[in-house]
């Protein structure tokens, strides 16, 4: 960082020492005016110079003071880096749109490096043709944008037996929310013809990536119809490497499992595979050690990501806002609840926007901290009545061994002092 | 780039060819079917090995073949590094959100690095009390999320005298459209108390920025109650350094030369500064010489991105996406037409999603590419009644010597051969 200064700048520490004596106040009664903080009062070294350049390569990057705001995966949750979850730093985030330099990704066999030219997409099985489509085959279809999130079904898994880990990013960061561009898969399949497949009813279709992994998942016909996307694009750019560059799956409100990167290949099928992807993962284990299968949708989920242990309230008494995230894979999430007690009480939070379709709504709850202790939990509730359940209340169905599809309540305990930790109440 | 190879990768000529070959068929027809493409029937080398790990940090970039997705600059535009525009790729998004990453951005003095700690801002003037906020004091008020374009006043202002520069992202680049989150403006000037200010009618707030330039900027009480956000987020994240980290103000729809960035200051005065941002700049000649000041709304506009000159059609005759962006300072975008001919006959476009107040809008024409010249254009209509005009049009009121606002309808001559380039029909 070059700054071309007229004067010898004054120390960090000094700037430093400033700050803290004039936010010591609350705001409730009103901010410091500022005497003696020369910050305000004085010229700063920074407005007496030019600042940085900036320039068109490379691509922009966060300001170095953000550098701890980035992905984080679990050592021991996953075999090696070939097969590893990276995480959304969603305590540091506020709005809904993820970006996606820090947007949650899981691979299963490593990030595959695909060109455009090098990329196919095979439509094939019960249809009257088969097909086979370019990249640019697929910029030449009518295309559509829409928000969706992307929850891993594994989102909150490690925390069946209890509270774990202690972060937001890592109890709810399998998450991600970007703007998709993309064509209908609908659009494709009725390319390829369907009159073959009959009474569509009862088809499938079976889809996999182009990495080793292959990833394959089958989809019942209806839901391949209804709103699955061929994506090519996330936030307006092309999608990143580790997103499934250039084309992936988007398949709203179920479990990010299926939205396959690298799209391969799309067959109609008059059933299911019942691939590795869908039996010896992605069921669930139940309280009497059978599993459960088909369990694709991401039920209505909420968590508070401010406070939260990764960010702890810092400014004492007084004003706070309480902020967090709510979702569902049934439809929009039409309000938010909050309890400072763990659960006694409960206020209704304010949501940013209308909750919308399949996509991560914003929720605040603006309030008054009195310096004790709280037990933070939040309760979302959807389009479809459904109301996030307790832990308790998920556990009395599907007992301690499942892995997947937690979306049971999260309590985070903030300390007089403000730092906070995952803890469970009953 | 590291894969474990099971066997040697054959040649990415080879692959290119086999790419060519496949891609010749329109797809009206029906894409290949993938006889003779090893690239959809053989196995291929990325799927029989590892993919790349995909590391915590950096924080994640675009993939290697993107690397053209990035803000570009005129070099004769500005003075100096100190003093430039760094333009979006908008040639190359889709969708309507811009990523930070390559998102417009111009500065006056550079970019300053300007910490948390050491961010202050003045509320002072005509309020009851002058109030100090740190940046921890900005986030314990209520906040909100909106998305909004924020468009620089010159954008298009190269084109007053005829076509000249070649590309979207040249001639209409100076434009971004994020979710931008925090607090209102009102809010905070509430928080200092406007009884002192007596009516507010005829009030006014002076805006300036801790980097050297300051930018200073005059806005009146009216515009500054309505919806001005003081920002300190962008797409979710810390807003970037060269868009003005910690904290930068949010003017929705009006020109970007008023959304201060490393706002330092917000006074509440009896009449505007006449700065030299609103004086010797930011000001409109008329055909007669004179300059017409006050001029901060961006009226309706819009832009075909693809094809144009930086996105040419490649793929040859029949179906054809044309794509673009809509937007307008006064309100939402109702329907944008499109143009084959120059303006001869019109189509209206399939609007991806219904307008957005002062956000962008993206549009779509699925249409037939019959080979021949097309001389392409898009014109917007929002929710005042207003009508995108031509550039002759404009220029009737505003002659030859403008800068500022020109939001005249943009031509791109699409030759037989798939090139594009800007023209101007009459």
């Amino acid at each position: 960082m070059t700054f071309r200064f007229k004067g010898k700048p004054p120390s960090r520490r000094q700037f430093l020492a400033g700050a803290a004596a004039s936010t010591a106040g609350a705001i409730s009664a009103g901010a410091a005016r500022g005497e003696g903080d020369p910050l305000i009062t004085e010229p700063q070294y920074w407005a007496q110079g030019f600042g940085d350049p900036v320039d068109e390569a490379p691509y922009g990057l966060p300001i170095e003071f953000e550098s701890d705001v980035i992905r984080r995966n679990v050592d021991w949750l996953t075999a090696d880096t070939i097969s590893s979850v990276n995480f959304t730093p969603i305590h540091a985030l506020d709005g809904t749109i993820t970006p996606q330099g820090c947007a949650f990704e899981r691979h299963h066999s490593g990030a595959i490096e695909l060109s455009k030219p090098d990329y196919r997409l095979m439509i094939n099985g019960l249809v009257d043709t088969p097909l086979v489509f370019s990249y640019n085959d697929l910029e030449r279809f009518p295309r559509e944008n829409h928000v969706y999130f992307c929850e891993c079904a594994a989102n909150s898994g490690m925390e069946w037996a209890g509270a774990q880990l202690n972060g937001a990013q890592f109890t709810h960061g399998m998450i991600h929310n970007m703007e998709y561009t993309g064509v209908p898969l609908k659009t494709l399949l009725q390319e390829a013809g369907l009159d073959a497949a009959g009474d569509l009813s009862d088809k499938w279709v079976y889809v996999e990536g182009a990495d080793a992994s292959s990833n394959g998942r089958s989809i019942p016909m209806e839901k391949a119809l209804e709103d699955c996307l061929v994506a090519f694009k996330a936030n307006g750019e092309a999608l990143r490497k580790e997103h499934g560059y250039p084309v992936r799956l988007v398949v709203p409100g179920w479990e990010g499992n299926m939205w396959v990167k690298w799209l391969r290949r799309v067959k109609v099928t008059d059933g299911p595979v019942e691939s590795r992807e869908e039996t010896s993962k992605y069921t669930d284990t139940m309280a009497d050690g059978t599993s459960r299968k088909w369990t694709w949708v991401m039920d209505a989920k909420s968590v508070v990501t401010s406070p939260s242990p990764q960010s702890p309230i810092t400014h004492g008494k007084g004003p706070l806002v309480i902020s967090g995230l709510a979702w569902s894979g049934r439809g929009a999430i039409t309000r938010v609840d909050v309890t400072k007690d763990g659960g006694k009480t409960w206020q209704t939070a304010r949501l940013a926007k209308p909750g919308e379709k399949r996509a991560l709504t914003r929720f605040y709850l603006d309030t008054e901290w009195d310096g004790e202790e709280m037990l933070l939990q939040s309760r979302a509730m959807d389009d479809t009545g459904y109301v996030q359940p307790t832990k308790d209340q998920l556990r009395e169905v599907r007992g301690l061994n499942s892995v997947y599809h937690n979306n049971g309540i999260q309590t985070w305990l903030i300390n007089s002092d403000g730092k906070a930790e995952n803890v469970e109440v009953s």
